[in-house]
């Protein structure tokens, strides 16, 4: 099988570029997460991961990344990326969500702590804490924002 | 290399909730697949793999997965999702296909399963069966439908 | 952790298929990359990757792929997709691109090395090469095309 993950962290950032592809990498390394290979998981924190704010991942290495992101080239237009994560209180998974748009980063923030709220509820997991990362950016000429949980071992 | 999985099994599902993304996250709790870190692949069941329909697979694991999903908004909207994979007759691998639209689900069960003969003709491999799962949901206020089938070890 | 890949290819395809799906199965084989699980990664040429243009994987083998691909079903349209990754000058990682949309091959490939350039500059990284795949298919009935780089062990 494929290791499951034991430490995780959370990453925002937002770039410009010439192309939505080169502006979504600059987001990624304003994020600090440009130099590796991220694959989209949907969405669960395992059990016992411990958060590490200072993760520090070899370029090149594939990453398992719950994300959101959304790129624009209306000059002038807000874009938001948010991601959280539910901690449980006890010791057992958790649920991570992502969501992206056209909402201040107050905004978005309120709204995946619904959403994360949401699906805990679904499961009937109380929380301790929810910790969310999010960017927000205003177009200048093609941006793209990125909000990522970054899954890692 | 990451390991090639050995055992599959088919699920579908459909839920309800406040938003698109908690939406499918009901959806893939009410196909048994919501506590999962499910990668997206395309689409090959590997030689060997073994149907197990009582797969039992840990929280927070990372499982490929070929899957088909759609969520919707507008209240008594049909939505349905499905995934079919073509058991070969001899020893070698299958081809898997996944699919999503607003078709009953009788509908979408017969295009799957031609989407399978006919990826399975390109390869020239003869099929001994089809297993289908599908999904459907008449939408309430925001649902989503997800059919995957889930790889694992 | 998941294993950083070793070896890497770029391979590109077109095909034509009763569904976009199939269409897209169909590029995969043209490809040669038809009977692998790929999962998509954004997008780094591991460090000390080396590139073997005869990488054989085996069938089922799941595939960690940076790539593009577009179908249609307008007769007469013409689709592209193309994939691109800068060789590093010293022996450090390079960054992949991939792209696809209604242009000819050669702006594509045009398109596609600018893309190379500028996320490499983001990064300050002088390149010895840029390898491009793509692939241009004038829809017949119902067609895709695919562009990948597929990392391997």
């Amino acid at each position: 099988m494929l290791p499951t993950p034991k430490r995780f962290t959370l990453v925002a950032g937002s770039g410009e570029g010439n192309t939505p592809l080169t502006a979504f990498d600059s987001a990624l390394l304003n994020a600090g997460a440009g130099n590796l290979n991220l694959i989209k998981v949907s969405s669960i924190l395992p059990p016992q991961a411990q958060y590490d704010p200072n993760l520090s991942i070899p370029p090149g290495s594939i990453v398992p990344t719950a994300f959101g992101a959304i790129s624009s080239s209306k000059p002038g237009e807000i874009i938001t990326a948010a991601v959280a994560v539910g901690i449980p209180e006890e010791d057992t998974f958790g649920v991570i969500m992502e969501h992206s748009g056209h909402y201040p980063k107050d905004e978005i923030e309120k709204q995946i702590k619904n959403m994360v709220m949401e699906a805990s509820s679904f499961r009937g997991i109380p929380l301790r804490e929810i910790k969310i990362a999010a960017a927000e950016q205003k177009v200048k000429s093609c941006a793209s924002v990125f909000a990522g949980l970054l899954l890692w071992y």
